[in-house]
């Protein structure tokens, strides 16, 4: 660790230097003192270390590193384990590369399907997206690198996202936008935070006090660095007197701000010292170099993958695909495979399995060529003509036994710096998959994609659906495998399919305009609102087929405290096949002041059983599982009621429910005079002596309009103290105000 | 009119004492001044002036009045002759009661369904909303007393009425829930704003300068007396400060308070002087008592009433109905007719006219005898017998022609003081109605509710529809002569039935919690949500169907000026009766950089047609018929583009369009470090200088990358140039900035 002290035997304008980069990757060296450069890139699904020009935006060449599979596909697998092989590996990459920083995991919430950067993303929920996170920061940080979570915080879309204002309450940024960020910064001590671009209730997250100190060092406890996302401060003073450490980029040409704030006293050189210290701290991630082993990385990359891709639909058992059987892959995709997002984190693979080419190969094992047509051009240009490409593929397909359809998005329909206008599938797609369904006896259709595409048009179609998300660069192999059953697909949706973008409840409010961006759907994101409103989507969050079948069971809760339990849940694999499974646990309860989503996820677990195999998993339900965040008293409070733990197959569908009443947090009977009339007459103590007080105080027609009827108190009870006795021009005196207002307080 | 230095003559005392009510109903009077005390009372579709004891909650008996059409009523009238027949109407018993200010017309929007008090307010729709309630002000202001428009403002819900803050965004504000107040202040000059019980944005509504003072008088112009909803002040220095005039009721006991104020410079002088003026300008209102013909204005609430009553569905042409059939009347709103809402607005009408009665005079001059049958208790309580009481009502329907189920909401259902938390019918009437559509060759409901039901569960199973909601006392005669065809429907909904509760754009964020409730669904209230969204509803806002058919041809639109336009469409009656026709005028565009409803209603009008008659009415279209509010620069503003004029049957279908093009306002293209990349580079003048500056000034690297490629400059286009000197290091001095600043300042 680095000592303590050291700031100490800097002069000013040194601290000043450390505290941005030397460049676009690096920070700042001071060689007399022996304070090295370190070297931060993009992440977080593989290196992305910059060979030439230096740019933050994935136009040029980087040095080769394995592309792991996305964050969209890696939220689909539910697995820590997945996350955490993926970081680990990530992390020896970077040793291997002299990387200190790897930029990365993204934990924001998927607000709305048309976020250009959701593929970084891992779901719509908090949960979700704060375990597997977690486990993505700690396995990296255990092979030496420093990771940055990022983008720190409700930075949900590309639309003015340096610009835009994203105006939430307290309850949904606690509930829904800060809790990934608050489970990884207290559960795995990222090395450091990366502040977002975009303001919060019109303060920018760089330069956010309350965000950066009170939320993330006073609360959570956070001891690591803050680093700006890339050009994200434009008032060094103002990002560091608010709790930023690192500006990046370089940004040398105004360190000297810095020195003349502390200089003139608007900054205190105590925050700069600190801050110094934050940044030094860093070089403990900085390692010698090491190398990995490229073809282990590949194959991990591989079997990562196949645990991401989720089978949507499976009609007559379709897939597995039958290897020796006539087979037909059609769709471009198939040759040029999509398997990451443009941007900062695109990066130069290793290698690149081909779909087509994993195919063949299983196909030609049992004696079977695959024929090919491209069937539509990712990138249509004047020379493309669709109606031909078409003609092509169903006369491949109506040969087959099975249509192999390759669909998705191309990088001109989403990346990084943009947000999509649709959700569709490019037209010449759609009428590709309708046309090559209507020929072949049986179709299934094959996805990547980085933001959720509609299914409707085609969806009734088709036989099979299988999304892959941008799986890495293991996706070719990893399709083929699912496809063919060497492995079974184990995904689950982590956000929801819906009917129409304009169910989305952010649709309304997205992207935003004139500067801001409302979050008028206040918690009620993706399934939280799909549920509560009733409305129909395609497939729920949570949703995933497999080759085999399950059977869950005898749900037990145990009380572990006045506030927790534990779930016990015994699951079956009741098919013919080995396969995985993911218990999924939910909360539903009508309990307390404020609206609850029809159930919020609460814990899951992935298992793998064999055929027949039973297993009983324990799943703990924390204090929070159950806890709201109360915005009037400004912590998480457990209302008394009935909560039902549900275990469910997905966000739409209970298999097992339980029911936990709990007592529910002490509460506040103090009362004032801003509290309401209702309350003051409810008080046990208080509320005989006020209507004494009021009995021979109030005009005789009013004492008995307002007191004497039960219709009239239900009318005014949320009148406050205050106002009622001018309304009612009752004389109760300050001083028997005040007696009141003690007795209350003392019986609290 | 009250000479302007009136103040000098009175000392502090007895100004502040003029500035809170002498009672509940009455402000103070000075008999050495001659300053008379002024009685104001509950309105707005009749008087109802307190006999006995005084209360605000319509609990105590008050002198007889004609109950007139209530303003859901009203508002389905799509009619300003028929709120300023009412309006006129309600200021000549006003007269006959010695009141000088009658409250209301309640203008507030409907925002939810579930709203308490909904009855006393027209509609979803602010441009109804408002040419209604000018109508009623100035009808009712020209025989002589005062109106008080009411609830200003964004007063949505009962639910914690009194301490609950609104939290919406400006734009919202000024083009929903103020505008209708803005029209009418302008247009109609009502002698009295009423300000309300709730918050906006955190400050109380009577204590809010920003509302009170700088919207309402500095830039509408208002001159006239804001006094308080009853108990609405908690302080009556701020309240005063912020631009209310008079607190009510009587709050003598703390006119003090406004006086130490003066003394201690809290509060000027000329404040409370202007407050005194205005209140004591109320005197003109006050006019000597002079009575009213009673049975005439029976005749008045009967005819205004048969013009608000909306036909929703009529198959077969069930409607009206032949007096020489054999009729059932069933329902115990038949004999016990529902026709006013409960709360302050509940008077003692002048007498009341009974439905079954009126069916059985039409019936008995065709020679006919109809049947009743309760079929239900509006009250139910342990001695209903809901089975006994429908198996009698559907042993009479099934002996009938056609059954005609009286059904709706009693007092318990809904009220001003609390919410609705469903909207279903009670469940018994929805049996009831099931059980006789079942064994009535024809089935007629009508339904007499203040806010909205659903009418889903048993919709398809009977012939027509005729909703009532609360048509004041001569109810039951006026529904009579719609439904035997004395009077043709020629009602359209106000506001949507929706298919279920949760299709509604508020159902999130009703009633809110925490003491706050969040408008997240912006300016996507009523219809422009659900057409927005594409969301199915049971019937838009505009339905409504008549005994006649009417053609819309040849929309034609001329330009007015350089945002203004008449659109000329022609009628036809093509039926063969007389009937009235509502024209609904809508605009149209995706123009401009805010989110638009997929369309607003811009104008509207209501004319009479006998058989064959065909009429050309033109409706003006003024500048604010195609503005928006633009926050950024708190102006209303015309954006480029195309605007689509729709002559629509209702919300949902367009009959006739055309387009206007328009250039819009011009556009500020001044610079400044805050304003974006890519506007400075778009910049015709300062874009080439910024080039040229910055070409020489980059590390080559980043000059290729930044400036090199369009792709990068689409990432970074809306970060703000502060920020981009930053990021990119770019030394432009800051005399260079400065100098393009000026530049874009002089060629804007």
């Amino acid at each position: 660790m680095t000592p303590r002290t050291e700031p100490d035997r800097l002069t000013l304008e040194q601290k000043a230097s450390l505290l941005s980069g030397r460049d676009f990757w690096s920070t700042t060296a001071i060689e007399e003192h022996d304070i090295p450069s370190l070297v931060l890139t993009d992440g977080p699904h593989g290196i992305r270390k910059q060979a030439g020009a230096s740019d933050h935006l994935g136009i040029n060449d980087s040095e080769p590193a394995t592309c792991f599979p996305l964050a969209v596909a890696v939220g689909s697998s539910w697995d820590p384990e997945v996350a955490a092989r993926l970081g680990a590996a990530v992390g020896r990459e970077a040793i291997a590369e002299g990387v200190a920083v790897v930029l990365g995991p993204g934990v924001n919430i998927k607000r709305s399907p048309l976020c250009g950067r959701n593929f970084e993303y891992y779901s719509e929920d908090p949960l979700l997206s704060g375990v597997l996170g977690a486990a993505h920061v700690r396995a990296l940080q255990a092979e030496g690198p420093g990771a940055s979570v990022k983008h720190f915080a409700v930075n949900n879309q590309e639309t003015e996202r340096m610009r835009i204002s994203a105006e939430v309450d307290e309850r949904t940024l606690r509930e829904i936008y800060l809790a990934a960020f608050e489970r990884i910064v207290c559960q795995a001590r990222p090395a450091t935070v990366m502040s977002s671009y975009n303001k919060i209730n019109g303060v920018s997250a760089s330069e956010n006090h309350w965000l950066l100190t009170e939320v993330l060092r006073q609360e959570w406890g956070y001891e690591g660095a803050v680093v700006s996302d890339w050009g994200a401060v434009g008032d060094r003073v103002a990002a560091l007197a608010a709790g930023l450490d690192l500006v990046m980029p370089g940004a040398g040409h105004t360190d000297g701000q810095l020195v003349d704030a502390v200089h003139d006293g608007r900054l205190s050189e105590d925050r700069v010292d600190t801050a110094v210290r934050r940044v030094l701290a860093l070089r403990e991630h900085h390692h010698p170099v090491r190398s990995y082993d490229v073809a282990e990385h590949h194959a991990l990359a591989r079997e990562l993958a196949s645990d991401c891709a989720v089978l949507l639909k499976n009609d007559d058992a379709v897939l597995p695909l039958d290897a020796a059987s006539e087979l037909a892959v059609i769709g471009e995709f198939a040759v040029r495979p999509r398997f990451q997002g443009a941007g900062s984190s695109h990066l130069n693979p290793t290698r690149i399995d081909v779909p087509l080419d994993a195919i063949r190969e299983l196909a030609r094992a049992a004696g079977r060529e695959v024929g090919y047509a491209a069937g539509f051009a990712i990138d249509e240009d004047a020379a493309t003509d669709p109606a031909a490409l078409r003609a092509e593929a169903v006369a491949l397909a109506s040969a087959a036994q099975t249509a192999i359809v390759f669909a998705g998005l191309g990088d001109r329909e989403e990346s990084e710096g943009f947000d999509r206008e649709v959700i569709e599938l490019p037209a010449a797609q759609r009428d590709l998959i309708r046309a090559v369904a209507e020929v072949a006896p049986r179709t299934v259709v094959v996805l990547s994609n980085g933001g959720v595409v509609s299914l409707e048009g085609w969806h009734d179609e088709v036989d099979a659906i299988l999304e892959g998300w941008l799986l890495g660069q293991a996706a070719g192999s990893a399709l083929a495998d699912v496809l063919f059953g060497v492995v079974g697909p184990s995904g689950r949706l982590a956000e929801t399919i819906p009917l129409r973008l304009e169910d989305n409840p952010a649709y309304l409010n997205f992207p935003g305009e004139a500067g801001r961006v409302s979050y008028g759907e206040g918690v009620m994101v993706g399934y939280r609102y799909y549920e509560t409103v009733g409305r129909a989507v395609r497939y729920p969050f949570g949703h995933g087929l497999g080759y085999t079948t399950f059977a869950t069971d005898a749900l037990s809760l145990e009380s572990t405290g006045p506030d927790t339990a534990v779930a016990s849940v015994t699951v079956t694999n009741t098919g013919d096949r080995a396969g995985k499974h993911v218990v999924q646990v939910y909360v539903a309860t009508e309990a307390g002041a404020v609206r609850r989503p029809t159930r919020e996820l609460r814990a899951f677990t992935k298992i793998a059983l064999e055929p027949g195999e039973t297993r009983t998993v324990e799943l703990p339900l924390d204090r929070r599982s159950f806890a709201f965040y109360d915005t009037e008293t400004a912590c998480w409070r457990i209302a008394p009621g009935e909560y039902r733990v549900q275990v469910c197959r997905d966000a739409s569908e209970v298999l097992r429910e339980s029911v936990l009443t709990l007592d529910g947090d002490p509460v506040d009977s103090r009362l004032s005079r801003d509290s309401a009339v209702g309350d003051w007459f409810a008080h046990p103590v208080v509320g005989p002596m006020l209507r004494s007080a009021l009995a021979g105080d109030l005009p005789e027609e009013q004492g008995q309009s307002v007191l004497g009827s039960a219709d009239v108190l239900a009318m005014i009870s949320s009148m406050p103290m205050r106002q009622f006795l001018v309304f009612t021009g009752a004389a109760v005196s300050d001083e028997a105000l005040a007696e009141m207002i003690r007795r209350s307080e003392a019986t609290a």
